[in-house]
C-alpha cells in the first residue's frame, strides 16, 4: 500500500478562497503539516486534526516530517499558502521523494497571490506576464536582476513575490531601478496588494517612479503593468487587445 | 443602488476545483453569462439560473450582455475558465465599465491552467516563470516571438497557453524553434497537460526537441522548464534551490 501525502495550496488565506478539493483533501487527512502562520489560518473545521510544524526556514525538516508521518501510516497534508507549486513546497517534496519510495505525492493547486491580488486590483495580468520573487535566499541577486531586465525586454506584466523583508528593506527599490534602467518608463502603471484575503487587505495603484519610494512588507504582492497597462480609478488594467468597436465608441461619445 | 456584476474564474473544469467563494457567488446570481463550453461544465447545482451565451469570438457582445442584464436589475456572473484575469474577461469588462457607471465589478479568482496543469505534472513552475499565449488573434506574432526570446534570456520556466488551434497547427513547433534559436537546449525538460480537470486528462513529459514534433490541441497547457528543471519519472520538477542537506544525502547513499 502506498502512503499518501497531499501538498495542498490553501489560497490567500480565507477558507472561502480554498477549492472544494483542497477542503475535501484536508478533511480526509490525519495530520496537517505547515508553517505555523498557515496552520493558524485554518478554522474550526479542522479541530481534531494533528497539526505539526517546524520553525520558519526549516523547509527540508518540514518536508521530512511529512514523509515520516506518512510512513507511520498517517494520511498527511502539507499546506502552503497560495498555490503549492508557486514558491511552495511541491518541488522540494518531489526532490526528496526518491528517499521514500513507499510514499505517493499528490499536488492540490490553490489560488496563487498573483491571481488573488490581481482580482483585487482589477485585471493587471490580463496578458502575458512573469512571476518573479525578489528573495535572494535561494537565488543569486544577479539572476533576479537578469529576470527583471528580461521582463522589460519582453514587455511582460510582472507579479513580484517576496518584495521585501526586514533584511531586504530596499529590494523593491532596487528592483524598480533595474526595471527603469532596462527601459521601463517611470510612468508605467503599477499596483500592490497587502494581506490579500486576510485581515487588513489593502490595495494601491501608483506609477513605477512612485513605487520605488514605497516601503512594502513581506505580505505584499506587487504588480508592474506592461507598457500598455492603465490605471482606471483605483484599478490596474492590462488590456488583452479586444476592439470594443465602433458601436461602443459611438455610445460612449453620445453620453459625452 | 449599484448593479453588481461578478467576473468569476471557475478553475479548470470540475466543480471541486472551484473555490467556495466562486460557488457562493454563482449561487447568489440570477444570470450566468459565459461561453457555452464553460456553461456546460456547470452542474445540477445551478439548475434554475438563467444561462446566457454568445458565439465564440463575440467577447465584446458577451460583456455587453452582462452589463445590460445588470441594468435590468439582475445579479450577474460572467464565468471564465481558469482565472478570470488570466486571458479571461476581467480586463475587457473594466475597459467597458466607463459606459456603465451604475454597474460595479468584482473579480473572483480561480485556479488558472498554469497552476492546475503544474499540479498534474508535479512542480514545473516552482521558481520564477512566464505565462505566454501563442494566440496571435489579439497579439502580433512578432511580440509573441520577442516574449519567447526574453523568457529564454531570463531563464524562466514557461507556461504556454493557446498552444495550438486548427488554423495555427504549427505554432507550438514555431515557438519551440524560437526558444531553441534563443539558446534553450534541445534537452530542456518540458511537459504538457491536456484536458486538465476534465474527462480525458492526460499528461506527458518530454524534451524541448521532442516537444517540437508533438501536435497538441487547444485544450492543452504546455510547460517548458528552466535550464535547471528535471524530469523525475513522469514528473517535471523545477527546483527552488533548497539544499536537501548532508543528512539526506547520507541516507540516500546508505540505501544505495
Ligand atoms: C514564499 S511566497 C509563497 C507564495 C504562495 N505559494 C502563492 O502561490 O501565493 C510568499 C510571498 O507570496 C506573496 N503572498 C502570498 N500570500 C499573500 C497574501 N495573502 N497577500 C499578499 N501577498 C501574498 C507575497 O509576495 C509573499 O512575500
Ligand atoms: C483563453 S485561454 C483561458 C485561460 C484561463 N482563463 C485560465 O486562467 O486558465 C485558453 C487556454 O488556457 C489553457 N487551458 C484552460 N483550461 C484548460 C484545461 N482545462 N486544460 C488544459 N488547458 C487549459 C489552454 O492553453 C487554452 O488554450
Amino acid at each position: 500500500m502506498k502512503h499518501e501525502i497531499y501538498i495542498v495550496g490553501m489560497g490567500p488565506g480565507r477558507e472561502e478562497d480554498m477549492t472544494q478539493e483542497a477542503l475535501t483533501v484536508l478533511d480526509s487527512c490525519d495530520v496537517i503539516v505547515g508553517y505555523t502562520v498557515y496552520l493558524n489560518l485554518l478554522g474550526e473545521r479542522f479541530l481534531g486534526k494533528t497539526f505539526l510544524s517546524t520553525p520558519m526556514r526549516q523547509e527540508v525538516e518540514r518536508c521530512r516530517m511529512c514523509y515520516e508521518e506518512a510512513k507511520k501510516g498517517k494520511r498527511v497534508a502539507l499546506i502552503c499558502s497560495g498555490d503549492a507549486g508557486i514558491y511552495g513546497m511541491a518541488s522540494l517534496m518531489y526532490e526528496m521523494s526518491a528517499e521514500y519510495p513507499s510514499c505517493e505525492l499528490t499536488v492540490v493547486p490553490g489560488i496563487t497571490a498573483a491571481s488573488s491580488g490581481a482580482a483585487v486590483l482589477g485585471a493587471p495580468l490580463n496578458h502575458d506576464f512573469c512571476v518573479i520573487s525578489l528573495s535572494d535566499l535561494l537565488t543569486p541577486w544577479e539572476q533576479i536582476k537578469a529576470r527583471l531586465r528580461a521582463a522589460v525586454l519582453g514587455d511582460f506584466a510582472i507579479a513580484l513575490y517576496n518584495p521585501s523583508s526586514r533584511k531586504r528593506a530596499d529590494y523593491l527599490q532596487r528592483a524598480c531601478d533595474i526595471l527603469l534602467d532596462a527601459g521601463a518608463k517611470g510612468t508605467r502603471a503599477c499596483g500592490y496588494v497587502e494581506n490579500i484575503g486576510r485581515d487588513g487587505e489593502t490595495a494601491h495603484t501608483c506609477t513605477l517612479q512612485e513605487l520605488r519610494e514605497i516601503q512594502v512588507n513581506m505580505f505584499t504582492t506587487v504588480f508592474i503593468g506592461n507598457s500598455q497597462s492603465v490605471i482606471m480609478g483605483d484599478k490596474l488594467v492590462t488590456k488583452r487587445g479586444y476592439q470594443i468597436g465602433a458601436g461602443a465608441r459611438a455610445r460612449a461619445k453620445e453620453r459625452g
